[in-house]
């Protein structure tokens, strides 16, 4: 593995070379994870022409935590009274090169006037978003990470709809699937577990209350692991009881036919905004454009809300190997509402096309 | 309620407007919360000459969510499209005044600069961490929260008390403890649970692994609740087994006179350095100078790790109804340790002294 990070280093390190910038000043935590495997709290790389370092500072506990970095990555741990460690990068950088190009849309002006004072002759470039765009395509074990995070999810959700939930709290149930989670080997859940019932229910994000499940409910879920740092996520809507009014099974069966048509525009090439619009139009036909979410999914990995983004105004084009989320929905206020959520990974049509890492089912279940 | 929001604002625009700022960009969540009342996720607030504004990007689910903001300020969803809320901010501001003050710890670069883009006149200065600092003394209505909070923690850790523990992961354990204090009304754990047994107790911050708990362990336990946003935090070790070794005994003797000292010092007017150095004296008059922690407590409210510090090179001296913890350890490489932590209230002398919010009994219990 220890290979990987070097490569993405060198191929950052390329990038800002080819612009001008002799080192580089990696802040953005997912961002530091990526580049050297681990991220102690706080902690900054810099990528330098001699070699590349991790500052961190002494945690409470005396040790740096959070996983041990690629080899070839020197770990600095900088005594507890130190500072900043990125003014120890900058003036680290300043004996090795000219100018550093830092993560303006990370840094705080504060930090930025820091590190300027600390090394005022080092001219400091905007490095932008060249990690995140360098993460949108992920590799093979990136990939089987994520695909380990959706089986951990799917064995959590599976188990849950077997006990009984009529009578136990939004709350009770959220907690319930991030314990089996764990159970099951994440390292935590991707993101707060929303669970929603009755008029709660289909709300994107919504944050679990004390409502308790009754029968003729809608009760929906989303759900995600993270493994190794990689997070997926998945999104169910189940009835509660033993038949389904009209009402639901019509609003289901939207939802899926847009979630479907979504999922099977994925193909390398095609334009984030057509993914979004294939799901968007079939929702709008039926009346429910206005209260849409603004957008139909987003990409997945170190963080749960990535590049790309599948929105109306998205620019750009799907590649393969990008794990995105297919999420549409439809809530109506006062009654409640459906969503149905997937992670998938892009893949040629040649290789069987969209991979689907959340596999339980997307039948309407009564539980 | 809403009353108190409105004093908060006026004192912060006052201090604001002495320094020569008519308007002030608050931007750190905490902060938000503290001065309107509520958060939306990406909210940022405008203190104007005029009016003040509350405002937030539209979710993802349609609403903002993050609770109802103070009456007084004005709300302003804005459409997904309209970008970052600090760049609308300064637009409003720009019509009403001449300076702005920023938060430039919180604020990034790239803020910064869309900001100055969008009002090019407008003078951006420095707020500093003018909101930090009044949030250190609270009222009596945050340390009512702070002491429900607390209840909350000592009735979750009580009952974790009364289970058979031998055998279950430090996981499960932490796991256990965050779904029992939702149970008692919290809205969440103030921070991530720390449960750490044999070799890895007494350590602070521990990441509780898959460790199970064993005869002759000591397990320490790190939780809080946080209660309409207010965070506590409670540390306890105990004893596995029938009866303690020699070696528990005298540590957890000697971290416990450190804490009683370092709580017997917390008076108004006592130098935040000589509350660490009463406890820290101790220990290291004990041979444990070398692997402590670099502060004995710290403030909690809004965030669970807030100004004061605690710590050796600390400058400033208490004040009454400023809530800290007290919470040194000692933790042997290989063998374990103690650490013993509670959230306490400075008061006044005549007031009897300091209030202790975490009553969990303090005494050696063998579990």
């Amino acid at each position: 593995m220890s290979e990987v990070y070097g490569v993405r280093r060198d191929r950052l390190r390329d990038r800002c070379a080819a612009a001008g910038s002799t080192g580089v000043l990696v802040s953005r935590p997912a961002n530091v994870r990526y580049l050297a495997g681990a991220v102690p709290p706080g902690a900054v790389l810099l990528l330098g022409p001699a070699e590349d370092v991790l500052l961190c500072p002494r945690t409470l506990a005396g040790d740096p935590a959070g996983g041990r970095p690629d080899e070839r990555v020197r770990l600095s741990v900088l005594p507890s009274s130190a500072g900043d460690p990125a003014v120890a990068a900058a003036e680290l950088a300043r004996t090795a090169g000219e100018s550093l190009a830092i993560e303006e849309h990370h840094l705080t002006v504060a930090r930025h006037r820091a590190v300027s004072s600390v090394a005022p002759r080092l001219r400091l470039a905007d490095l932008g978003l060249a990690v995140e765009q360098q993460r949108i395509v992920k590799d093979e074990e990136e990939i089987a990470c994520l695909r380990i995070a959706a089986e951990i999810t799917d064995q959590a959700l599976g188990e849950l709809l077997e006990s009984i939930l009529v009578g136990r709290t939004e709350r009770h149930l959220a907690l319930e699937l991030e314990r089996r989670l764990i159970d099951h080997g994440a390292d935590g859940p991707a993101f707060p577990t929303s669970v929603a019932t009755g008029p709660n229910s289909g709300r994107r994000g919504h944050h679990p209350t004390d409502r308790r499940v009754e029968e003729g409910d809608f009760l929906s879920v989303c759900v995600g692991a993270d493994y190794r740092g990689y997070r997926c996520e998945i999104g169910r809507t189940f009835v509660i009881g033993t038949s389904p009014a009209d009402w639901q099974i019509e609003l289901y069966d939207l939802v899926f036919a847009a979630q479907r048509a979504a999922r099977e525009a994925l193909l390398p090439g095609a334009a984030y905004r057509d993914v979004d619009r294939a799901a968007r139009q079939i929702l709008s036909a039926a009346g429910h454009g206005e209260g849409l979410a603004p957008l139909t999914g987003h990409g997945v990995g170190l963080e749960i809300d990535e590049d790309p983004q599948l929105a109306p105004a998205a620019m750009g084009k799907l590649d393969a190997c990008v794990p995105v989320t297919v999420e549409p929905g439809v809530h109506l206020p006062g009654r409640g509402g459906v969503r149905i959520d997937d992670t998938l990974v892009v893949r040629q049509e040649a290789d069987g096309g969209p991979e689907l890492l959340t596999i339980t089912t997307k039948e309407l279940l009564a539980l």
